[in-house]
């Protein structure tokens, strides 16, 4: 199969539509003992894919000029990321505000790029501050997975 | 939410991004003791979502102009569906061509139209093309579940 792609508005348009089926914004917390708050905060945008759609994923990539692939084990997928805050700031964030989602997905990228602009603006080291930003980071994803409880992380930040 | 969808090209393009990632083309099979060849042959291209993105099914029905809109209790979820081989030929399968996937889902699309245009020629209720369309057909969507068994539905065919 020949792999021409999109050019110019489309191909950006197709882009935001495979990610409003594929894509993932999320917002992790760690817990960091040696951090002032306790709490590391991790955004990441991801889009995982069978190792037969690897091609898309370096079309994503080459588009957006950041990120990674890797396999993960874990699901035998490939997936692309982006953790970088700057990364995210600088290609992801601008693209998605250019070429809106569609889905129930728009919500959590309008959450997810209040919570990048806070951690880029360094907010996060704040106490009070990052109370903020979990309370936002847990009405992302609905039907998500979360590690911590939202109130563990709100009475680690306390102490 | 506001939506405001894309317009021309990337519209198009939008909608051929998330068809990659939510769309299934799919031919099924069953039974039917009264036709000559022993199996009814149905097309569906069909995208399903949870209620909370209904809206953009209604925004793709519009876009296309043809199939339908119905709740499945089963999965509980919406599912957008053209079923109809002349919707199929005159609307789908024309704007695939046109903006084409870019996933493994777009080997699956060749086959389907390839399918669709055999059965639009009414080749379909010929035995030996019927056997063709059922060779195609599980060849299609790896990982999906089938009813019948190929040599099962070889097998009532040779009868």
């Amino acid at each position: 199969m020949e792999f021409a792609f999109y050019s110019g508005a489309a191909r950006s348009a197709y882009i935001s539509g495979f990610t409003d089926g594929e894509g993932t914004f999320s917002i992790s917390f760690s817990k960091r003992p040696k951090l002032k708050t306790q709490i590391e905060v991790r955004p990441s945008f991801s889009i995982s894919q069978h190792k037969r759609n690897l091609d898309i994923l370096k079309e994503i990539k080459d588009y957006f000029k950041v990120g990674g692939i890797r396999f993960s084990r874990r699901d035998q997928n490939y997936k692309y990321e982006v953790r970088s805050i700057r990364d995210l700031m600088k290609s992801i964030i601008p693209h998605f505000k250019k070429y809106p989602l569609k889905t129930s997905k728009a919500r959590d990228f309008q959450i997810f790029s209040e919570i990048c602009e806070m951690i880029s603006a360094n907010h996060h080291l704040n106490k009070k501050c990052l109370v903020e930003i979990i309370e936002k980071a847990y009405l992302m994803n609905e039907s998500g997975k979360r590690k911590y409880k939202k109130v563990k992380l709100l009475r680690l930040i306390a102490r």
